[in-house]
């Protein structure tokens, strides 16, 4: 892959692009519908759950405090109210494991980041959810002296980056995204005529999934594949 | 009260500044109090629980998920897991009724921007708290247009408040702040030598809550009262 003349920035996603994530969630949503094998078969418990989630992501966002809350709400709904309360008490508290977590970096991340900081290019954190927990992250990461600007966006609609656009000062031609959700990373910023690159994550949570069959952007398996391809 | 001349950014807190905000918290957990009486009395349940969001804080933030995550691990807590289910629900769904309220603004909130959007001042909303809460409490308060800038910041500390006079490209000197909160809004503000307008809320959160006998700045019993003053 050859990075556009034009580009001026390149902007990472965080979350199961330069580091481990959505693991963590999966992780508890597995001992979640361990819980409830009294009550409800696992594939009824993983819909459910992603029902509420929907439900609530207007009022809650992303992250993992809307997270544990819609799975306590669902588990509530789904056992008639007889999931045991030490149980609840047990989500709660794998929840802050999770916001606790050491950050674990993906295949290439720091390599990249490293050589990028060799160039001219901008670099900017472009991510999504709560902004505390994001800024714990990032922080934790070790990553956070490579980004010249950081971004926790509320959402990652095409509003989203033309907000992001006009802070940095530049047109979409100039910028260049790097994620693992087609449809958070990828999509509102071709729709934009920006650049994008898409770098999958073996899991994606399924609110991220979908079809792309006729859209135009590089993709690599890892960022140590597209660091190889673009030094 | 006289501005100083070299004022050049009045920013407003938000929450018990401009709109209600905290009265909802406290009638959630009067609401828990009144669950609890089986387990505990008032005062044990309401220290229990400021415990509990004192030691979140760090992982959860402010807000109201993490106010009904504390709330509810301090109800199976106190109630050795005999906090009923269905009292866990209708914690959640109080929750989402606070994420859902109608925005009341505060006496004087419009008529004081008003009137400094006809000045050469900028005007900037600085905030704390969950990004997504506070664009849509914005959104809905219908004050969104008088502001030049916004900024939802993950605490109200000094280094906080530097980040953002660094993007406002502005010195303290340059900066009065207006706000509800001598902790957050003021002491910090005064500190790095900037000017702080105090605003008292009837109801101060007690974590909010700072002796602050020598320290110099204004104070209005609303913000129709700094309105007379300044106009």
């Amino acid at each position: 892959m050859h990075i556009p003349e034009q580009i001026k920035v390149v902007a990472f996603d965080a979350d199961d692009t330069l580091w481990v994530n959505e693991t963590r969630f999966r992780d508890l949503e597995m001992e979640f519908v361990r819980m409830m094998t009294d009550f409800v078969d696992e594939k009824t418990c993983r819909n459910a759950l992603f029902q509420t989630e929907i439900e609530n992501m207007e009022f809650y966002g992303y992250g993992v405090k809307p997270f544990v809350l819609s799975v306590i709400e669902t588990g509530i709904q789904l056992s008639n109210g007889q999931i045991p309360q030490q149980n609840i008490a047990k989500l709660i508290a794998l929840g802050k494991d999770i916001l606790n977590a050491p950050i674990e970096l993906l295949p290439g991340a720091q390599e990249t980041l490293n050589y990028l900081q060799t160039t001219d290019y901008r670099l900017v954190l472009a991510t999504k959810g709560d902004a505390l927990d994001q800024e714990r992250k990032l922080r934790a990461s070790g990553l956070e002296h490579y980004f010249d600007h950081v971004e926790v966006m509320s959402d990652k609609q095409l509003a989203n980056y033309e907000l992001l656009l006009r802070k940095l000062a530049i047109t979409p031609e100039e910028f260049l995204m790097i994620g693992n959700s087609v449809k958070s990373d990828v999509l509102p910023v071709i729709a934009l005529n920006g650049q994008a690159v898409h770098i999958p994550f073996h899991t994606t949570w399924e609110y991220e999934q979908v079809s792309h069959e006729h859209e135009e952007f590089h993709e690599f398996e890892s960022l140590s594949e597209l660091l190889n391809s673009i030094s």
